[in-house]
């Protein structure tokens, strides 16, 4: 049970980032983005990865692939589109 | 040290929406903020807490309430301020 509610927050947690990413490369209005949060769950999202890498676990490092990249790309619109 | 990495990641992933609730209440302005998204990273942290719950881990359980008051409190200022 507690493992299946696992998998649903990860997945969620990773293409919950889908609707902001779309939403402002689509815009290119960055104003209300907090550059530092964007920032620290960059980060967030990395060290998940390679805690996913340290302790060999896949869903783990394939969903947080995913969310560098859509966070990634919400913090270089933010840089760019400022 | 993989589980050092997990720690420093739960922390910053909870306190990483400070700079984004502190700017969005203090601007009162949410026009490049993804509602859509926001409700989905609201409900992932609600499902990280339930599974803090079933597992019985505190550091989880601790890391999801004040995630949730902050995700919380950016999609009510969204509802709020249109």
């Amino acid at each position: 049970m507690a493992e299946y509610i696992g998998y649903l927050a990860a997945i969620l947690g990773t293409i919950g980032w889908l609707p902001q990413v779309y939403k402002t490369w689509r815009s290119r209005e960055t104003k209300s983005l907090s550059l530092p949060t964007n920032l620290l769950i960059f980060i967030t999202v990395s060290l998940w990865f390679i805690y996913g890498l340290l302790t060999m676990s896949w869903p783990i490092i394939m969903a947080n692939v995913f969310a560098i990249i859509l966070v990634g790309s919400i913090v270089i619109a933010k840089l760019i589109y400022k």
